[in-house]
């Protein structure tokens, strides 16, 4: 318990300041502040003493030095119990500060709002978290407020121990305190990263906020909790249950996808992390239709995303079906009003959703993988027509459209395509002929398209076995990155058998 | 540019001075330093004065407050072409300081020595961050130097530019600068939700090292790095090509793997980040056979991951098929003359790495899953027997092997074991029934046992189907989470066809 004479409040964020300054004023807390908070604190009507007074030390360079002076930090930093620290404190006629309430210039702010550098560099704190982190490191002796989400723990802990604090509350605050340091420098260093577009800087640091605590992780014996940079740009959750950690994570998967598509077309359906059925068609319904036959099994219990508004009549047909999740670009009202009827069916809007951050990032225990997304789009003048037989228009949109895809499917992938939706995914094998095998056996399992079947894979085939069962089973026209040995072999099959192939000459790797 | 006329230095690292001393001297730099750094600089014979002297203020707090002073962060902070700012420099009888070289009290050191809380606490720095942030802040009239790495260059600044500094080199110091704060305060934040065991903070902040840029990331049109947390645990690489991307994510689920084999015993082999053979034999060589045999196809350029030191003769089969890495603890020097004939195969000494961070994290654009490892061990006591035919100790031992195992193959999985060996892996299938099939048919194609074969899924079946299967293709008993509407069907089942069921009451989804 350490009981609170004197505080030093210095605010950006100037908001819910009146009943902190009751519960000060009831405990003769003497309140030393700065600039901005102590015409404030002069509005609300409450005495306090202007941080120029306390020190004597009139604030110069338009308020950038005010506060770092010897009497504050000397006043925040003694130890209370040490005998040396308080001999020297009276020597030079300083005092105890033992509350500090400060919260920081709001750089993250600024920098949403604007793009002129001189006003974002005039933005960066230098008193305010000078204060905090002397304070946070001393809260044996001192509390230290942050933000004014905190006032209200704060009279709290007044009240109860009648002007003191605990020390399990100081601790507690001291520790929000270096989060909050800690935030404010990364997204400073992140920003000078970014405008010189340096994106693997020595030291690497990632802040995050915390949006919810998940029940559990992938498994009920896993703990987790989902986390955003920018805590603005929501998942917009507007029915059904709470979302669990895979529904998170076959959402963030179904929606990369749908980012690929056209604009304002097409349907995804996912389930554990992988496509199960992908259309680009332009007609809505229909394309929902396509990308539910290619496996409308497995989309069973799986995700659906729409990159259009759900019509009451796309509401109505997915309405059969057991999903877990939709998300789409709105939803009318009658559809809404269909979909609602199950109680347990999420629906997402993801109309405000915004697309920034190009890393990903991979951890395993001390170590973190971090790449660009996988999200360069190919297209015609990227490939290569190796066979004598060449694409049609159509042809080539679907081998566009299949080996673009094949890029969301787990390695080794194969993505049969037809009418510029899937009709046939095999993926996660070691083997190349394993992933064809499982494609193949999907697409004579549901669709059994007729005509102008296509099929891309992620990297080469090893081998011509692949490709063989590929023809063999109807499809005219194949997409591969090339690049093995046999890839000779390869192009005297396809001509043998009157196949298209294109060389992408870029692969798809997905693990 | 900007001429340095004076320079604050306060060091925790005061190594390589001489050459940087030597420099300023001849620049006529003047030198203001603190405590131990004044005495060093003395020690070297160059003039210096204390920052006691510069302030006229003496050190208090056992050093907690001495440069945290208007005189030292007004020489700092200023803007030397703003007018008003020189004459309240000038009337405060302040003058410039154009050049700061600090480094932190080495918290990050301390707390990988020390538990002692008192002493991790001293070693918070309070004033060193705050010179660092203003200089970094001013950078336009700054300069800033926080690692005795960064001499060199700033010597060779001075002698390219006279005594001056270029606004670009300011600019890229000052941006490291604010890495160094923000993973400084990271630290400490992660220190003190580590003392109370708090896994997700309102903002969760990862500090991290790059270890070194990679060439490509999955694939050759995505940029990557790789970063560490400590960068003195480190992916000892002894021989080779150097690791891509697709290498360091194949090891670490590789090692990931191993970690849950019994000590010092089992292999594992990975393609494309999945298992395709794993052996918990306590004879390294039939251990080694084992894991090869389950699927010698896709382990063809795989990945291979030993709990034990590898011999000889070992290597020697090793040396049979083409690999990508080997990972080992430790190989014998006959191992290694073997080995080292190939010169692209990667030879990784995995002896002195340590496992600690218990968390994983997985991103996509804004938004970032973290979870606990799915390390959690279950063996017999966790478990429930619910067919008639009970299992015998060494059956159970397998079914505990399978379903272990089944936690690191992508959902859906099916692990098919015998011998204490993966026989048949079943991985990334949106339908369960299809991971049976894929796991049988590489059963029967490669090893094809002939007894006591288990199988395991890391989730329930909703059918009888699959199970259907397996019994079917000689497998006479399965462990499996349960869970489904048909258990009972399931249940029903197994003890009309004599197989032992056993029912894990924990899933393993890993995707």
């Amino acid at each position: 318990m350490k009981k609170i004479k004197s505080a030093l409040i210095s605010l950006s964020d100037k908001s819910k300041l009146k009943p902190l300054l009751k519960e000060l004023k009831k405990n003769k807390i003497k309140i030393i502040s700065s600039g901005g908070t102590f015409k404030i604190i002069k509005k609300l009507k409450f005495p306090s003493i202007e941080v120029s007074d306390f020190t004597k030390f009139d604030e110069i360079l338009d308020g950038r030095v005010k506060t770092l002076h010897p009497k504050i930090h000397g006043g925040i930093l003694n130890k209370r119990n040490n005998k040396i620290h308080l001999r020297e404190l009276k020597k030079n006629n300083f005092e105890n500060i033992d509350l500090v309430i400060v919260n920081f210039y709001p750089f993250e702010k600024t920098i949403e709002q604007t793009s002129n550098h001189n006003k974002i560099i005039e933005n960066i704190d230098i008193g305010g978290p000078a204060m905090v982190r002397a304070a946070a490191k001393n809260y044996n002796d001192v509390t230290v407020i942050t933000s004014s989400d905190q006032y209200a723990e704060l009279i709290d802990q007044l009240k109860k121990n009648k002007g003191c604090t605990t020390s399990e509350f100081r601790e507690k605050m001291s520790r929000i305190a270096f989060g909050e340091t800690a935030y404010y420098d990364s997204v400073v260093a992140n920003y000078f990263n970014g405008i010189k577009n340096i994106s693997f800087p020595k030291r690497k640091i990632w802040h995050t906020n915390l949006v919810e605590n998940l029940r559990y992780g992938e498994n009920p014996h896993q703990i987790s909790a989902l986390y955003s940079k920018n805590i603005n740009n929501k998942i917009n959750q507007i029915h059904g249950k709470t979302l669990s950690y895979n529904n998170y994570n076959d959402i963030f998967t179904a929606l990369t996808i749908t980012k690929s598509l056209p604009k304002n077309a097409g349907t995804v359906i996912v389930k554990h992390s992988n496509p199960c059925g992908v259309s680009a068609l332009k007609n809505d319904l229909e394309s929902y239709k396509s990308a539910l036959n290619c496996d409308p099994i497995s989309a069973f219990g799986g995700i659906i995303s729409c990159n259009y508004k759900i019509t009451q009549k796309i509401a109505f047909e997915m309405s059969k079906i057991f999903l877990e999740v939709i998300v789409a670009k709105g939803f009318d009202k009658n559809a809404l009003k269909i979909l609602r009827l199950k109680k347990n069916l999420r629906l997402i809007d993801s109309s405000n959703l915004r697309f920034k951050e190009l890393f990903k990032f991979n951890s395993m225990d001390n170590f973190t993988l971090i790449q660009s997304e996988d999200n360069k789009s190919f297209s015609r003048k990227n490939f290569e027509i190796v066979s004598k037989k060449r694409p049609n228009k159509s042809q080539f949109e679907n081998l566009i459209f299949a080996f673009n895809m094949c890029r969301y499917v787990k390695s080794n992938a194969i993505v049969i395509a037809s009418n510029k939706s899937t009709v046939g995914i095999g993926s996660g094998q070691p083997s190349r002929l394993d992933s064809c095998e499982v494609a193949i056996s999907k697409m004579n399992k549901f669709t059994n398209p007729k005509n102008e079947i296509v099929a891309a894979s992620d990297a080469f085939f090893p081998f011509t076995d692949g490709i063989e069962k590929l023809v063999q089973s109807g499809i005219n026209a194949v997409i591969q990155p090339a690049g093995s040995i046999r890839d000779k072999e390869i192009i005297k099959f396809v001509n043998n058998t009157n196949t298209i192939l294109v060389f992408s000459k870029t692969r798809h790797f997905r693990h």
